[in-house]
């Protein structure tokens, strides 16, 4: 096969645009993965083989979080959503509360789905606002079983740069999924930070969580084993077969990413690709309108709208047709929505300003 | 590329070997699917084309097993271990009993995971014969939530070629995960048939439930939605970020299953296999010893054993010199173990029979 394939720009919310060096690395390795004369997924998730695959994923994902050695990785399924579930009924002890930053869809869900299990309370919820900024102060209880926050609304575009911080003793919780390993952070900070891969670790069907020792002698007895973050850690993920393929493909992502000089570098990008779009919607006189208050904008996502509906059709229409592609927002903010993940280099930014000028030009 | 891949004879138990036609499409548009310029790994899974893909791979698996209009079909995550806990969550309501079949160790793990949520009854246990046959009789509780068996044992090697009867109004369940579409079936007879796919279906990472409309309704409110049937079947299974990959491969092998003709020639090809391996051990005078007794022999699993555990190590190692990969059995049985699943033609147990009779020309 010499035919060059189409490959275009991908601002997909999620499932999103993956390095094309990785893809290139699985699709060469697809049919004999390292002279087993099998594909990854044809192995034994018990095989020496697929024991390296897993712990290098786990060695270099340490390597670019800086997780300390107290801290264990997971690599589990369920996505984000079931972890929704999972971590009040591992670290709500029961008639415990548990606290939740409430800054747009996706920890508000979070929020309702911990609300099934138990007692759960509302630190802050910015929703009459519009989830469009960083919440000014929070209500918390010094005896909360933990402080829950998302560090990235991939809906709203909201973004937190710097932790809350919890009451002394209450353990800070962390939905990463659309801002993990986009920047660099101290984990040293929090008690538990669970992913979904889809943004910028892989595939989906995979969801990492990374999980302080002492948070796992919170799982109190006979939970189903799938659900037990503590028997889960003492598998060292492998209690029933793990989703190895989607493991393999997020070590391709770190191992790209450390070539990539680490999470510094990466953070650069992606400043460097998110502030040609923020400042080409800051330049357009308003015919751009972003959704979230300056302070609070993502890295990430960036929601946005034009001066009406029917021109944000065309605008959805015209950029697919530029092989510009995912653009349309989600149905609850309306509008175009860009996501700027890892994957992306500058070329993407710069293609997407240069359509957004053209297109204002046209019909501004 | 013109370096023609090594592949081997591959007897993993699962993860298990994937036809190669299936690899190779895999391949051939991992950088670029259906002329979208995305890998299936980086589009959206509310887009039209994971719709085709989904869509087209349960239309497949209805065609290929007969599922009849009142079933629907989930891909979930969790593998069947999650499906050990959520199918009583689901389908048990409280203070009701459900009946299991206990006929190896997946049967008594799922049995142990439902004993954790409520009450739960041992309709019969042949552990203490060594989990080797099917049950001669069953202790059925009339007014059971469901009756669970398990249609084929991997590590055991025990087979159901017709399903256990339950008494009337008795829901039937079962954990198909080993012997799915392997062989026609008739769905009508079931309730609920759950697969984790990585042994005849796709890789790991995705487990396939197929449930009767009336089984939705017992889901008890307030669930978690990534527990809920109800709700995962009223998103077809859309609820969240689905793992997309492994629908895809899961999707290229119904097609393929089809393109073999259908379950029936699987079924054949299946029993052609097995029957070569059987005959091997039944002709080798008691070198080859079989696990299970003749009437339950898996045509999936094999587990067999040799005179002496040094010959089954070095059966082991020389085997795999050859080419012929994952034969060592799991240590709850020990010796080894040949896994036959569909994906395999007849020249693996060709390959497999040639090498054990050689080996017992040296050794025995």
């Amino acid at each position: 096969m010499t035919i060059t394939p189409k490959r275009v720009y991908n601002f997909n919310p999620g499932p999103a645009a993956l390095p094309l060096e990785v893809l290139q690395e699985a699709q060469a390795e697809m049919l004999d993965f390292k002279g087993t004369g099998m594909s990854v997924m044809e192995i034994s998730h018990r095989s020496k083989e697929f024991e390296g695959v897993i712990h290098t994923a786990e060695a270099d994902l340490r390597e670019l979080l800086g997780i300390p050695g107290n801290y264990k990785v997971l690599f589990l399924q369920g996505g984000a959503s079931l972890q929704f579930a999972m971590l009040p009924m591992n670290l709500r002890a029961a008639g415990a509360s548990a606290d939740y930053i409430v800054t747009g869809t996706w920890s508000n869900t979070a929020f309702k789905e911990a609300q099934k299990l138990g007692t759960t309370h509302a630190a802050v919820n910015t929703e009459s606002e519009g989830f469009k900024s960083l919440p000014a102060k929070l209500d918390l209880d010094p005896k909360a079983a933990y402080l829950h926050f998302t560090s990235n609304e991939t809906i709203h575009g909201v973004e937190f740069f710097k932790e809350p911080q919890p009451p002394a003793d209450v353990p800070l919780v962390c939905d990463a999924s659309s801002d993990f390993i986009s920047h660099p952070i101290d984990v040293s900070k929090y008690a538990l930070i669970y992913a979904g891969a889809q943004k910028n670790a892989g595939p989906a069907g995979l969801v990492i969580v990374i999980a302080r020792d002492d948070m796992l002698e919170r799982t109190p007895a006979n939970l189903p084993v799938m659900l037990d973050y503590k028997a889960l850690a003492a598998s060292g993920s492998l209690h029933n077969t793990p989703p190895c393929y989607a493991i393999y493909i997020a070590g391709l992502v770190f191992k790209w990413a450390k070539q990539l000089g680490g999470l510094e570098a990466v953070s650069k990008r992606n400043h460097a690709k998110a502030d040609l779009v923020y400042k080409t919607i800051d330049d357009s006189g308003g015919f751009y309108r972003g959704h979230a208050t300056p302070e609070a904008r993502s890295m990430m996502n960036i929601p946005f709208r034009l001066p009406a509906e029917d021109l944000e059709e065309t605008f959805a229409s015209e950029s697919k047709k530029n092989d510009l592609i995912g653009l349309k927002g989600h149905r609850s903010v309306g509008g175009m929505r860009a996501s700027l993940y890892n994957a992306l280099d500058i070329k993407a930014a710069e293609a997407l300003t240069s359509f957004m000028r053209e297109f204002q030009q046209k019909h501004g």
